[in-house]
This record gives C-alpha cells, sequence and structure tokens, in this order.
C-alpha cells in the first residue's frame, strides 16, 4: 500500500479513507477523484509540528494550491491553520471565495499580468514574490497609483536543478522563473527595491524542483540563499526577515519510491539553515515552505470502469477506461508512474500485465503502460493511485469529455466537492 | 506567410482574414484564438470538389470536430454540407445542439461507454465506427433492448503507421484502436456482425496517422482495404458500399512544411482506389475522409500580450505571454513547431531568437524554443500561428487560468465564437 490510507476490506475492494471505493463508484459514477480529508490534514500538521519541534515554529507552510485548486481545498487549508500560494488570478479568486485570508496568500508567477497585480493589491494579499524586473517596477507603479505599500519577496534562481530525480548544481539559470543569482539580477533587483516607497522586501524565495527524494540540495540551497541574504545585507543595507525554500517535497507514487519523511525533511532543511545562520552570522529568518504534491497527492486515487479490453498476443494487453489523457495528462506529458489497482478485486494478485489506454481519440492516450494490474474485465473499477495533485488541475475538456467529480472521504464518509460536468456544461461559452 | 489567410496591413500589423490582429487583440483581450472563416469554407470545398473532379462525387467529407469543437464550426460545416465526426457523447451534443443531422455524423471512439452507445442510437447517428469486439456485442444488445437498427463501420488496423512524418508498415498493431487485419481479428469481427439482426456493416475504416506529408501510405492503404472488403465479400458474402480512409492530411505549421495540397492528395487517393477495385475486381465503393486539422488548423491564431522578457546572456531569451499550455499544451505534449509572430511589428525582420515561455507556474510551460520573432518587448501583441485545431479543444484550466475566447474573421469582419471564461466559471462545479 502506498499510504496507510489505503486498505481492502473484508469483500476485497480497496478502501481509501475507510470508504469502499467501489460503492462510491457506483454512488458517483466514473470517472472520480477520491481523496482522504484526514490524510491532507495530517500532512498539514506534520509539516507545522516538524517547525516546532526543529524550529520554535517559527515558519508558515503555505499549501501550493496549484496542485489541487477547488473551494473545499482552501477551507481545509485554513482549518489547519496553514497558508496558501496561488499562482494566478483564478487561484486567487477561488481562495478568496472560499474564504481564505489574504493575509495568509502567497502570489506566484513568472507572468503576472497588470489586472493580476492590481487585483492582489485591491485584496492585500500577504507577500507577492516578484519573478522579475519587469514585474518589480510594474508592481510598484501600481501600487503607487493605488496608494498602497506591499510585502514581496523576490524569487530567487540558487543554481539549483533537482527535478526528476536527478541533481544538477548548473544549468538552472536556463530557466523562465526568477532571478539569477549568478550573473547579479537578483542583486541588482534588490539594489532597486531598496529604493522603492511602495514596496518592501520581506524575503527570498526559491523553488529547486519537484518530487525530490534527496536532502542535499535542500542543504546546499539554504547555503546559497542564507549567504545571499548576508550579502545583501552588509553592502546594500536590505535585510530580509524570511526566506521561502518553496515546494518540490516528493511523494510515494509508486511502491520503489522512497520518499524522506515530511520531518525528516524540515528537520535537514532546519538544521541547514541554522548551520548557515551561523556561518555567515545571520539572524534566523521565518522559513517558509510550499508543499502541494505532498500535502494533497498521495492519498488520493481516480476510479475509472473498464470497457474494452485488447489482448494483442505478443505485444500488448489493452485495458480502455472511461477517462484519461483528459483527466491525467501526467502520463502524455511526463510519462508519470503510477500504481494501478482493480478495486473490485484488490485482494487477488496483480498477475496481469495491462496498458491502460483512456478514451480520447488519440494513440498517445495512455495513463500507463506495462503496468501489473488484477485479472480484468469489462465492468471492473479501475483505481489509479496517487492522483490527487496534477489531474483534476491540469485536467481538460479534449475530446468534449466532461470533467469528473471530485469526492472528499472522511472515516469511511463522503461527500462531493467538486460536482461533475454536464454536456450542458460543455457548450456554455459556446455561441 | 502560412497562408493567403495571412498578410501584413499597411500599419505593420499582421492580419487574418483581412482583420488586423492587432485591433483584435484591443477588442477582445488576449489571448484570443482567432480562425479564417472564409478559409476553413474553402478547406471544405477543396476537398469536396476534389471527390467530384476525381471520384464523380461519390464520396463524403466528415469533420473530424474534435480539432476544433464548438457549436459555431459544426454550423459552419453544415452550411458547406459536408457531414462530421464525434468522438464522445459530448461532441455529439455539441453537434446536435448547433443544429447537426444526426445521419450526417459518424461516432467514432475505442471506448464509448454504454451510455454513450444509447445516446447515439436514440439521436439515430447516421454511422458508429465499432473499435472492438467488446463494443459490436454491446452495441448490438442495446440496439435489440432499443428496437432499433444501426449502421456501422469496422475501424481496422491496416499495418500502416505514418506519425511524426515517418511511414512505418509495421506494428501498427500495436495500438489502442481497432480491429488488427494480420491477426484476424477483423475478419472474425466481420462474420460475428454478419449474425447481427440490429447492425449492418455499412463499410469499413482506418485512419493511418496525422499530419502525413506523403501520398504512398494512402496508395498502399487503398490497396490493403479494397483487398479486405474483397475477401469479406467473396469468403463470408459481405459486401460493404463505403470505404472510409480517416484523416491526417498535413498543414504548413512552418514555413519549412510542404504539405500534399489537398487536390492531389484526393486525386491520388481516389486513382489508387479505383486502381485497387480494378486489381480486385470490386465496385467502386463511396469514398469517405475524416479531416480535421487540415479544415481549421492552418488559418488561424492565437494572440498573447507579451509580458516579461529576459535576455539571460550566453544561454536564451525568455519571452512571457500571457498563456501558455493551459491553452496551447501542443508543445509540452508534442515539442510541435510553430511559427511566430509580433503582429503589431510584422513588417519588420524576425531578427530576435527567443523561447516564448507560458505563464503558468511550471518549467516546461514553453510555447517555442528558439524561435525567430521581431525585436520584441513588453505589452507587444505575439501571434503564434496555426493554432486552430488541438488548442482550443485540448485547453485546460490548469493554473485556474481561464480559457480564452475564439473569435471568427471573414473579410475583415470578427465575432465572438466562444466567450472568456471568467473566474466565476472556475469555481461553478466547486462545491
Amino acid at each position: 500500500m502506498l499510504t496507510n490510507s489505503f486498505s481492502v476490506n473484508e469483500k476485497g475492494h480497496l478502501t481509501l479513507g475507510g470508504a469502499d471505493t467501489v460503492e462510491l463508484a457506483k454512488e458517483y459514477g466514473t470517472p472520480l477523484y477520491v481523496f482522504d480529508e484526514n490524510d491532507i490534514r495530517n500532512n498539514c500538521r506534520q509539516f507545522k509540528d516538524a517547525f516546532s519541534k526543529y524550529y520554535g515554529g517559527n515558519a508558515r507552510v503555505y499549501y501550493a494550491s496549484k496542485a489541487f485548486s477547488c473551494k473545499e481545498m482552501y477551507r481545509i487549508v485554513k482549518d489547519e491553520g496553514i497558508c496558501t500560494d496561488v499562482v494566478s488570478g483564478g487561484e486567487l479568486y477561488t481562495a478568496l471565495a472560499a474564504g481564505f485570508l489574504a493575509e495568509k496568500i502567497g502570489f506566484h508567477g513568472n507572468n503576472k499580468t497588470p489586472d493580476e497585480l492590481k487585483y492582489a493589491l485591491q485584496n492585500k494579499v500577504g507577500r507577492i514574490i516578484v519573478d522579475n524586473m519587469t514585474e518589480l517596477y510594474l508592481l510598484n507603479e501600481i501600487a503607487k497609483e493605488m496608494n498602497t505599500h506591499q510585502d514581496i519577496l523576490f524569487r530567487i534562481k540558487p543554481g539549483i536543478d533537482c527535478h526528476t530525480h536527478e541533481y544538477i548544481q548548473t544549468g538552472q539559470i536556463d530557466c523562465k522563473f526568477g532571478f539569477a543569482l549568478e550573473n547579479g539580477e537578483a542583486y541588482e533587483a534588490v539594489k532597486a527595491v531598496a529604493n522603492m516607497q511602495n514596496l518592501s522586501l520581506a524575503g527570498i524565495h526559491c523553488h529547486i524542483g519537484s518530487q525530490i527524494f534527496e536532502t542535499v540540495p535542500f542543504i546546499d540551497a539554504a547555503d546559497i540563499m542564507v549567504s545571499f541574504a548576508k550579502t545583501i545585507s552588509e553592502e546594500l543595507g536590505v535585510t530580509v526577515s524570511e526566506i521561502n525554500f518553496g515546494g518540490g517535497f516528493g511523494i510515494k507514487y509508486t511502491l520503489e519510491d522512497k520518499p524522506v519523511s515530511k520531518d525528516e525533511s524540515i528537520k535537514i532543511l532546519c538544521g541547514a539553515v541554522k548551520e548557515a545562520c551561523q556561518k555567515y552570522a545571520f539572524p534566523h529568518p521565518t522559513l517558509c515552505i510550499e508543499p502541494g504534491r505532498s500535502i494533497v497527492g498521495a492519498s488520493s486515487l481516480t476510479l475509472y470502469t473498464v470497457g474494452s479490453i485488447k489482448e494483442i498476443k505478443g505485444i500488448r494487453n489493452y485495458v480502455a477506461v472511461d477517462g484519461g489523457m483528459s483527466d491525467n495528462p501526467r502520463y502524455a506529458l511526463y510519462q508519470a508512474e503510477y500504481e494501478a489497482v482493480v478495486a473490485n478485486k484488490a485482494d487477488k494478485p496483480r498477475d496481469f500485465i495491462a496498458t491502460i489506454a483512456g478514451k480520447c481519440c488519440e494513440s498517445g492516450d495512455l495513463i500507463q503502460e506495462h503496468t501489473q494490474i488484477q485479472q480484468v474485465q469489462q465492468g471492473d473499477i479501475l483505481a489509479v493511485l496517487a492522483t490527487g495533485a496534477y489531474n483534476y488541475s491540469m485536467a481538460s475538456n479534449y475530446n468534449r469529455i466532461p470533467r469528473p467529480a471530485a469526492v472528499m472521504v472522511k472515516d469511511g464518509n463522503s461527500r462531493v466537492i467538486i460536482n461533475r460536468e454536464t454536456y450542458e456544461d460543455l457548450v456554455k461559452k459556446d455561441v
């Protein structure tokens, strides 16, 4: 089992958060996204608790809502007392519509539009993470016009890149996000902000990758960021009080994945920051992180109904489901790995090698290739696990397929948090 | 210029279908999809006319609406007197909502759900293209229950694959779509349908790839399909009256692309079919094709407003626009190539090498890398050309970015055919 949220009940059915997934499929239809609320809440608490333990609680956790943005997620996260980050006016709108306090919101993005910046200022978001010089001048201009003041962070490229399990300490300057350190961009930006009346540099930010399974990159990032904070404090008289290390904490997508625990990740990050502060004689900053996938990704699944099955001798077995790249484009985009289970036969051995195909009219519409599932037949319920992050949020209406509903389960009970789209919804914007 | 629809006016602005794209951006905002109606209509006519010229008009052209499905597209296609194919209940719903005659609709898909099949039968669609044995039995069962009769085609894998400009005559059996010829699947399906009371095999169908720039694959496909039609006629007494060769006709995405003209493609296809009919002593079938991209793809564009620009010395120049993989995921998915033009400087040389980045919070959110555009600055309007197919249809709300509006231009006039999504739209299904 990927996480403790998954189990198999006496009927041999896969359960998530105590709910029988076969019953969920019957009640709500398929495809269906399902999330375990207790696990989401536990994940928030584990990050918070670790900061209390290892850093005296001088920290803020921002849920990176691009992983899964809907009103109920913001409510849950708010209820857990953590902050959220948004990356567009639409995410900001959703968070505010759910009652999220603006002061607990950080606003990200490499190309925020003037309208989005105005919208953020009007609502007095807590932090805007400024990505580039164009934005810096634009934001200061708008803040001046609106006669307001904004706390900002600079997004820094620390020269560390650890996407796809590889840790590279060069080349990250070739990235659309942020100010590079190595060519002096970041330093120049600090110089510029020091003279701006309507903006204050509250801190600096970096994000070193996604689905990270190592701790060394965070240790290196801590050193680089504290060192830069010290430099600008000494040389430019700009002392930042917070450092945001972004997200990227890996989760278990497959049984082979070995992510570092939240406690261990935070312990190492806090240790590294404290060490760097000692090394550079810099006061302990407020620490911030932005976990998304590691809050919402692991204890979740998508339920599909199995349709046609093609056993092509000597080639492969195609098992077609009633969704596909329209609800989960991550395999088509990144060849992302997932575990799949026949939910109504979860107590049986996974001794059938299948390629799970979607129903979109496109050869590349596959959800997983050559993966082990139980012996399967038409009408079975297939669960693809750990689809909570970057599935609903990346879903499309490709082939005019309505987007699935999403359900939250808690202690065996379930409730709809996103309604299924209808055919009528599909034509609503059509003239 | 990619097609005759594009031009540059006296202000140095890029025009499409006689409309000044800079003015369109001002009037409707960005991002904005723009289509040239005259070109779409011409494309429909060119296919029809070619069949008249080379096959006595015994043919049907189906617009493959997955390329771009919205009510107005079905209206235009209907007005041109051609048919359409749909690949889901949602596309069928949209076509019917636009007043498309059901008998002129073909229904495709590798995994149609029972509900979709019922919906198609209720509305009496002209053809259902049956993909596999599971569907065949299911459809016959449903037709029996509904006491109705349905004309079907079988989707055949002819053993030809010419995706991505490569023509391969093996291995296409490894595909989620259709009945293979080589292992006898297709033959067995014909045997089975011969005994079904509620279904009739009107024809056979194949689709050999996308964005095809050659003619040999169509010649080979004609031989294979007619040969199979002859075999089942002789051996099983099932004589089909139509053969559908699917779509795949390539378009000009870049100035280097050299697609075969519609006239030439149809001439060669018709010639090949006639030759095969003579060779196998088989009567000339009704010919069908399903062009999508080649109807709607080429004379179209997406308009963006340029935001931040990052010239990273020795690395590359990032030009960020106010859309991205949310409105055009084809670069992220397939590294698809496009031409880009600074619409308000279209008369200037394209002497600046840029990577066009989107505004999504993802490093891979690029629309084109290392492409030549004009010298560009913040606030310029950037046009990405030939985005009519598989852009709006694949668009998502990733990062909760509202999907753009779409506009049809005709002889310099413009009208909205899809309204822009609002923030309110984004939360409509949220509980």
